[in-house]
């Protein structure tokens, strides 16, 4: 249009790094990350950043290359997030629960230069390293997080069986420039990080998002969870799935604060809620399971509503109940690796607030509709891509289309091109659409394979919901296909 | 990187468009907008913006062409908001405080295919025809838009001295195809509107908005006021002002509930809040002195709590506090049409709560930091384009860079250039920075001339915020060079 400009006063490459740099401005005195006695400010936590790239940057790294991180919830990760996007790299946050094999199978498939392991994971990365110099493969660069005001044990330094060389987080940083000048994207598609969905096959899949992706999915996250500025937020959600659902980009957006946590139990989640006033945290379903049987002497009382962001299993009905009992609103997500995490959300409707509990449960357990940022979610006949009708009956494959869905599987061509045949996602996720619009899942097109024979998904939830093993490993955000659901 | 790919499933240009037909599913029985008696729900008011582009598409309008409008906050003028994008063409929606001269003047300018106009307004869109008759300029389609439940009166009629065809809103609506194919933008950074800045000399600036910053600035504007999905809005700030702040757009995003008002008093104001639940609403200082200015029979009781958004002027702390007590939430905001509207939000810090009021006040009324969406703000030697200490003595340019800021003047490249010199806008305003990096404005760059002085502006505002007859004008939301401040 005539006397219009595209120029750097007006077009600047959308990155969740901009959030971090403002933040460090409005919340520069603000608390950013608290983890168990340590505390960060917002200045503080961009300056560790900006050295943490510029100390990437002395190692060789440089634009496009691949980082991991093997490591819990713990202020060095959330780091990571903002630290190696502003060495123009990409970050692979590597599932905790994975075997050495598997790690040294994704190291090979990323072609990572450096990962970061926590001191409690060395077995992991260092048995890894071992597969992979039998292969003469070759090995990253490794830095070990030490526990700040613990360092390792014996035990720990034991299960390193190879020297791991002499880089530490804390004195890598000290080498690291604040001065250090911040490579953002060129362009706002670039990657800015890679996440392994397991698969069902045994092969898995490198989930690229973009810069634009995560800046658009943090605010979506955002909006739908009502956050605040300056709200507080717990972090039970691992940051290695789906990147925390972009919530550490999220946090900077809003000068939050990040309580940050290893373990998650009954007793050091109540904890942190009780000593931080938590206003949000997020958890699959065993987590809100693990909240409501938690025992007196675990428990302790909530102040003000504390909002939870759940998906996967849509939670029972007395669950539900319970959790609202105790202080905690609800909403429910469905999502995947492959969409950053929630793409959809399920709206409630006032006029839904008068209807029985039963009913009241049915409406609260549809997947609902897309969030705010994703463009689109139908419900189609995979060969025909023809929309189902909005009977509440007629199956068809959900699938998705928008800004918030991932660039594609890396190096994995043919896998991208079947996941986006049509010009949309294909979840391989069966479901339906109501008359009103709303969707719900009733099976994935993929069944699950165990023991040789084919299971319906959404029944493995249900019996796993229930089991008393499940508790005890509420932590577990685990993944069929990167979804949202506890392991099988 | 290898295996990715931009295609239809992972990349859709950003346009407030998506807003719409997201809220016509996921919102669609939920009122979109509310107007007396009138009331739409959200399929409704999409089927009606649909159907408004292809009886656009039918009169010719394609890709890039104008649309006008000179409309008090009715219905219609909401539409306009999407219908006129939604057939690929420009919405100009112009100061319905314009004269005939400067309405011709405009039409010409923006070249403005076919003019949307009030029943009320007829006199000034007749006038200007008049004037482009005797030049001998092309003359636009004109739409009358008739008051729905009120036709226009005799005087009405009188004051349409040229038969201005046989175009009536409604008559047109029902033109249109409701199967009509939406028309998006190829790229999203293609302009969706242009809005007339009066400026101080006469001559008039088109600032250019695209589908990329309207989205974005949407969604700043949410953020910012912590406005939820459904909340209820006031239209108390004209439409034609930078497009609402883009909140025509933003309510969409929230499937919210728009109360229009074509008449802005104490006693509507109060009204409205009282009959709808209003939870947020805008308006310039002038509409709070009203608000609290009011008498007791226009008062109404506020039941919860209304979030209202200011700029320009911080309100006298007296306001403030009278506001507080009267349920009103304040947050202050500075900004200019060139910036979407608010560029800044005055982000309130925990600490400074326990100050004393005098000392509140002065924090109140700084213009605070860049908001979530807007990259950057700083204060340069316009010269050096170095930025000044932070040290809150040091005069200089406020500037911003960010993907809310315009594309530039329409027809207008050198006045884009001027104000893109140095890959900054330069807003023309004088401020200081604090240490803790907040900004407050001191003066502008260039000075209001009224009768021929030199006055500085911000003493203008001062004088006019106490100065009675602008009670009595509270509607005005003026513009020196496009600002949020009272008209000199």
């Amino acid at each position: 249009m005539e006397g219009t400009v595209k120029c750097s006063a007006n077009y600047i490459p959308l990155s969740p790094i901009s959030f971090l740099e403002r933040a460090a401005i409005v919340y520069r005195d603000h608390t950013s990350v608290i983890y168990g006695d340590l505390k960060y400010k917002w200045k503080e936590t961009r300056e560790r950043c900006v050295r943490l790239a510029s100390a990437l940057a002395q190692l060789g790294i440089s634009q496009g290359d691949v980082v991991a991180a093997l490591a819990p919830n713990i202020p060095a990760l959330y780091e990571l997030h903002f630290g190696v996007p502003m060495a123009g790299a990409i970050l692979c946050p590597l599932n905790v629960r994975y075997d050495p094999a598997m790690v040294s199978v994704l190291l090979r498939n990323s072609d990572a230069k450096v990962i970061f392991v926590d001191y409690q994971l060395l077995h992991l990365a260092n048995g890894a390293f071992e597969l992979l110099s039998k292969l003469k493969a070759k090995v990253p660069i490794m830095v070990v997080i030490q526990e700040v005001s613990k360092p390792p044990t014996n035990n720990d330094l034991k299960n390193s069986k190879i020297v791991y060389g002499n880089l530490e987080y804390e004195s890598l940083l000290k080498t690291g420039q604040p001065g250090f000048e911040v490579r953002k994207p060129k362009d706002e598609t670039d990657p800015i990080s890679v996440s392994y969905t397991s698969g069902t096959t045994g092969s898995p899949k490198g989930v690229v998002y973009s810069h634009r992706g995560a800046y658009l999915n943090a605010l979506a996250e955002i909006l739908h969870n009502s956050m605040s500025p300056m709200c507080v937020y717990l972090w039970t959600v691992p940051m290695f799935h789906c990147n925390g659902w972009c919530l550490p980009w999220g946090m900077a957006a809003l000068g939050g604060t990040n309580v940050c946590l290893r373990n998650v139990s009954a007793k050091t989640v109540y904890e942190s809620l009780s000593r931080h006033n938590v206003t949000h945290m997020g958890g699959a379903p065993t987590i809100l399971n693990m909240i409501v049987n938690a025992s007196a002497a675990e428990r302790k009382p909530i102040i003000s509503k504390v909002e939870v962001m759940t998906g996967g299993a849509p939670p029972p009905p007395h669950v539900l109940l319970k959790m609202d009992e105790l202080g905690f609103g609800v909403t429910h997500s469905y999502g995947m690796t492959e969409v950053y995490g929630p793409g959809t959300f399920c709206s409630w409707k006032p006029e839904w607030d008068s209807l029985p509990p039963n009913e009241k449960a049915k409406f609260k357990s549809r997947q609902g509709l897309h969030h705010v940022l994703m463009e689109e979610i139908d419900v189609k006949d995979p060969v025909t891509m023809k929309s189902v009708p909005s009977d509440g009956e007629s199956m068809g494959e959900v699938m998705f289309r928008g800004n918030t869905v991932m660039s594609g599987y890396f190096k994995n061509q043919k896998g991208t091109k079947v996941a986006f045949d049509g010009g949309w996602y294909r979840t391989g996720d069966m479901g339906v659409r109501h008359s009103d619009g709303y969707i719900s899942l009733k099976d994935r097109s993929e069944d699950v394979v165990c023991d040789g024979k084919n299971v319906s998904t959404i029944e493995v939830e249900s019996v796993l919901f229930y089991h008393p093993a499940i508790l005890e490993d509420a932590v577990c955000v685990c993944e069929v296909e990167g979804r949202f659901q506890c392991q099988c």
